[in-house]
């Protein structure tokens, strides 16, 4: 007698904001991650891996977008051993954060300047929405150790030669440069940077930051808002604001707006802005040394341009940063129009490593979102098509399994992919189904008449479907999709069929 | 004045049991799961790709090798929400039980046979040691809801390919089967499993499965004393056997050593042993359809043969199981020689989907263990060779630095892994000794002179650092790795030394 549950049955479910990746969404992202990979390698970049597990106190408190400390992570307690509590562990939620800590960790082994890629997924303890996913992958080049901005230029050209190597073609992409130091000159023409006193001020700097950074969601109205008083959304909701003056915002508008039809006059429009500020002539020239080694590559304006709209929210950037945007449009889940935006952005740290040694190690990088980028190769169609299946060996006799065996393991030394089917054969129209749930190209087919004349029926499963939709009941009894061929033909006319309909 | 540190700087290091794997430890194991996702795509396995969190309630307690449930788990306690608590989250600790439930949740969308692979890291929450670590890579293979032995017959001619694939060369490994049916058999014959009421003589059972499973370490007479009274390590430590008699434990002990010159010998000599349980009889039919299968596919008994002592410690196996070994030998830490050992395995587990939806799901698997399988490549010198660095463009003159990133742009785009030596430029000693560090072949430089000459240095490094070894000081004064071409043909010149030096 069967014994009563004990225990309720578990659910089969993904825990909410995870999700399970299929297929062709595996392997094409697999494809995109070598083809970076392959570009990253080339630009001299070495390989590294590290777990996904950190401390959290190697982790620290740089969680982007994120104002609160440790918020955001997954993080649990060790055992405890005899003498003392147990490690708190986490999740890594980036792969620049790992990077300073083994860079610190190492660095009397690495080569100086250290120039890693990485890629893998991270983690966010974050309340997931539609599209986003509290596992995702980054795809991450970083150069530690060379404080010129030589590092930040080139990171700008990989990028560009990333994108154009996974399918985005030139003209639908454009990597905007932009410099923390002239919008920290601009601060303090604006009075709100205190060069003497970094902390003060911090507070609305950081709205300033934010609201920038949300220059394209919320309009240049928008923006000036929440540099004065703040601002109400279409909910209601009231966002606090920089409590800048009118003069003060116009300075920051003006840098915002300042980017113009060449790289040369937006340089010189910066120049003006920042006029009196060392360190916003020093990010200027440093934009101005950017420019020029871009052009030096052959990386024209098309490909890279100077934009001072772009500000990235992470904190933790000190010079250069950088932003790449995919300019055409596609419709989003509600149907509206709209640009595809930012797929990668990077740009200078250089406190990062000094957490742990207390020496300041000057590091650039890239952090390209793959996943994002996959969803923008899907809405220009450059994704096309199904993974197609393996050629499916049907089973008329179950007797004679070591002989479809031998039937797929020829086609599978001839580079064919190929199957036995192995589910119940009772029902042949449930191994035809099979065949066109996996996309499969040809069906075998051979009972006991095929057996004994030597022969095997071979099935075009693609041309047979265009046949199925497009002619009548009489001319599909025809079959003309279905070849009797001997057995020793197998492989060939197989590989023939695949061909034709490659 | 700096500010006095408030918090004592975060220690740089990976938590205990997790490593960085840097360079060419990432590239190879990259390829090496590239080119085994490729022998499963042949035999028609479609891409699976899980998150690596999941509801403990989902992972269930499965977890191999441990007997109390959900011990060695990374788990943790999502925040409460306003209603209830929250989910406990763990870290997968296989491949295999996010299958069951990634099919439990989707089986309505999936083809039936559903064939999947999935490759990835999981998480151990065990004791580290030498080589043994809390994260590890997997990369698996099953078929769901294919009760067919043909499909556990596929899965051990696939391990084979896959193993060949990767460098292992036929006549260093063998895949050797076994059936858990027969193993039940035997203890049914030996008295210590009863038909009618399958958990009397649970835990004897599982003593002796275990005991059985660690024949290679404690050879037969460890076996033998395990069946039994028990045995004493050679610290003194007891372990308590599983009490058979010693007729009874002749059966198991006859059934380890059942193994024959040839498989017909081998299944034969089961026969024997089984007389009289209806399942073992079945376990030796599957055993020698297997065997025919095999054959039928070319796979002889030099890559998989029939071996009674593999039994595999998992619970949850139900059917065939198998094993891969390396049967080179190779020297441990401590310098002993002793065989490489078991790098993949699997089997066939009927009940994992059931614990979701009720209904038995026959399922066979294989997982191949690639970091072990990495370190048998090593071991055996497979793996040569560091990768090559790049080419260092060297900084002679900092305001050059344009020049260097057309030479590096134009090395790149002719597919040349290049880079501009981006640390302080001012020592050029340290510049070489960059170079040496990343491997790189060959150093370019172009100072005041070249470039007035429109000429640029090529240094072939690998040449020179041969001749460094060999050679009197008087010759290498000589340089004669080392030449002078016109800009022009950087590229060409370049590419004539990485041909020579291949």
């Amino acid at each position: 007698m069967a014994k009563p549950n004990k225990t309720p049955r578990p659910k089969a479910e993904a825990p909410k904001g995870f999700r399970d990746y299929f297929g062709a969404e595996v392997t094409q992202r697999a494809e995109m991650l070598r083809k970076i990979a392959g570009v990253y390698h080339r630009y001299g970049f070495d390989a590294l891996e590290s777990s996904g597990v950190e401390t959290v106190e190697a982790l620290g408190k740089f969680l982007p977008d994120v104002d609160r400390p440790n918020e955001g992570v997954f993080a649990w307690q060790e055992d405890a051993d005899a003498d003392k509590p147990g490690d708190w562990l986490a999740l890594r939620y980036d792969l620049t954060a790992p990077l300073a800590r083994v860079y610190a960790q190492h660095r009397n082994d690495l080569p100086t300047p250290y120039r890693r890629y990485a890629m893998g997924p991270v983690w966010r303890n974050e309340k997931p929405g539609p599209g986003r996913f509290r596992q995702f992958y980054q795809c991450d080049a970083d150069t530690v150790g060379a404080p010129s901005v030589a590092a930040d230029a080139e990171i700008c050209a990989m990028l560009a030669d990333c994108l154009e190597e996974v399918g985005i073609e030139r003209g639908d992409y454009i990597v905007r440069v932009n410099n923390r130091k002239v919008l920290n000159g601009v601060m303090e023409v604006a009075g709100v940077l205190d060069p003497t006193d970094p902390d003060k001020f911090a507070s609305e700097r950081g709205i300033v930051l934010r609201a920038i950074d949300k220059l394209d969601r919320l309009g240049l109205d928008g923006v000036r808002a929440l540099l004065g008083a703040g601002r109400k959304d279409d909910s209601g909701d009231f966002t606090d604001g920089a409590g800048l003056t009118d003069a003060q915002a116009d300075v920051v508008m003006g840098f915002m707006q300042a980017k113009r039809d060449t790289g040369a006059e937006t340089v010189a429009r910066l120049r003006e802005l920042v006029a009196g500020s060392s360190t916003g002539v020093q990010g200027v020239d440093e934009l101005e040394t950017i420019a020029d080694l871009m052009a030096a590559g052959g990386y024209g304006p098309d490909r890279v341009e100077i934009d001072p709209s772009v500000v990235r929210g992470l904190g933790y950037y000190t010079g250069p940063v950088f932003e790449a945007e995919l300019t055409f449009e596609i419709k989003d889940e509600k149907g509206r129009v709209r640009n595809f935006g930012s797929v990668a952005g990077g740009g200078r740290y250089d406190d990062l490593v000094k957490r742990f040694t207390g020496q300041e190690v000057p590091a650039t990088g890239v952090s390209i979102g793959v996943d994002r980028l996959l969803a923008a190769l899907h809405a220009k169609g450059r994704l096309t098509g199904d993974a197609i299946g393996p050629v499916v060996v049907t089973v008329m006799d179950k007797a004679r399994m070591a002989d479809y065996q031998a039937m797929v393991a020829e086609l599978r030394q001839a580079g064919i992919r190929a199957e036995v089917y192995l589910g119940n054969p009772k029902n042949f129209g449930n191994q035809l189904k099979y065949a066109d749930r996996r996309n499969s190209p040809v069906a075998v087919i051979a009972g006991g008449d095929e057996f004994d004349n030597g022969m095997v029926q071979i099935k075009d499963l693609i041309l047979g479907a265009k046949i199925a939709e497009n002619a009548t009941l009489e001319e599909w009894k025809d079959r003309p999709s279905q070849y009797e061929v001997p057995r020793a033909d197998l492989v060939a006319k197989v590989r023939e069929i695949l061909e034709l309909n490659r």
